[in-house]
């Protein structure tokens, strides 16, 4: 395995897999086949052999894949068989939404930090946490070693707010904001964008 | 063109290609190539030259692709070339949120109601939208036709909730529920999962 061969396209598959397995783990299933996974996800049963073979050879012929096996090899190759600490940068509805969303349990991460340029925000509790101030938040990220941040504020704050958290040493970016952000390329944004999944359903309307 | 033969992955790229070339237009880009838009997207020219050609014949060797024609022409294929009614279903944070989020403009959405089976929330202002009563929801919605409904309850209530969408006649659910959905084969659910692009990260880092 070499994993600066790995296609981007395919590591954006993995997690897709991992959820599914997780569903079918959940459910009191052992085994399954590419064939049953595929079903599960909308994906090709050849794809799923293809992309999980980059890896290694984790199924059998005949019998197929063993689910806690695969998921264990899963949470290996994409590093969340450890849990990643991760900072909310916006205290709105969205960060409300966030510190309250029970969806990262057991996911492979855990918000410890949220943080507003808004006076009357900061100093605020949500939840176990109270909103921090922006202005502090570079030193704050630093300390803490924090690499991975979800950004929820409004468009037009949030290229700048990026931009301290890539001086912070951030490198990755869950960005709810509606609007593309420039970062360096050692750096990793994904978008969160209502609309485009909205689109992907209208066609079959 | 034959709607029924195109793959769902092809589909679910086509927003994608969609969003990018609305940033390059604003941008005040006129002109593209399957190139350029691949280094934006992440998607292999090859592939985005394949995945257009399936709806016909959009560029020209050489000059590329007009971003306006393209843009036209995937809005005309995924149906955003009008407004689609929607309504959200849990006035929580994440309803909130999604009533305030400034992403849907120029998407081909607006929300046009909101529910929720907390008393203390029925009646209550968000924006222009006066919180409704899912007691009444499956008559509402069939009575203004509305096909897309974006679902942010709490885990345990939203297969409960999704039959009631379903019945009422929605064809197409955005879940931001934990959970995965059982529906009739002629609806579709697409799932907004932080957990999943944060995973999506974590393998680089």
């Amino acid at each position: 395995m070499n994993a600066e061969k790995i296609p981007d396209i395919i590591i954006s598959r993995l997690p897709v897999y991992l959820r599914a397995l997780q569903r079918m783990a959940d459910n009191g299933l052992k085994t399954t086949s590419s064939q049953e996974l595929g079903e599960h996800v909308g994906i090709s049963a050849a794809q799923i052999r293809k992309d999980i073979s980059q890896f290694g050879e984790f199924g059998k012929q005949g019998t197929g894949y063993s689910i806690s096996y695969l998921l264990d090899k899963l949470r290996e190759i994409l590093k969340v068989d450890r849990i990643w600490d991760v900072a909310v940068v916006g205290a709105g509805d969205m960060g409300h939404a966030l510190v309250h969303y029970q969806g990262f349990a057991n996911r492979g991460f855990r918000i410890v930090m949220i943080f507003d340029n808004d006076k009357e925000k900061v100093g605020k509790k949500i939840s176990q946490f109270t909103v921090e101030d922006t202005d502090k938040m570079v030193e704050r990220l630093k300390s803490a070693g924090i690499k991975i941040a979800m950004l929820t504020v409004p468009a037009t704050a949030a290229q700048g707010v990026a931009d301290k958290l890539v001086q912070a040493g951030v490198k990755a970016i869950l960005n709810y904001a509606p609007i593309s952000l420039n970062v360096p390329s050692n750096v990793k944004v994904q978008y969160i964008d209502p609309s485009t999944h909205l689109q992907r359903m209208t066609y079959y309307l």
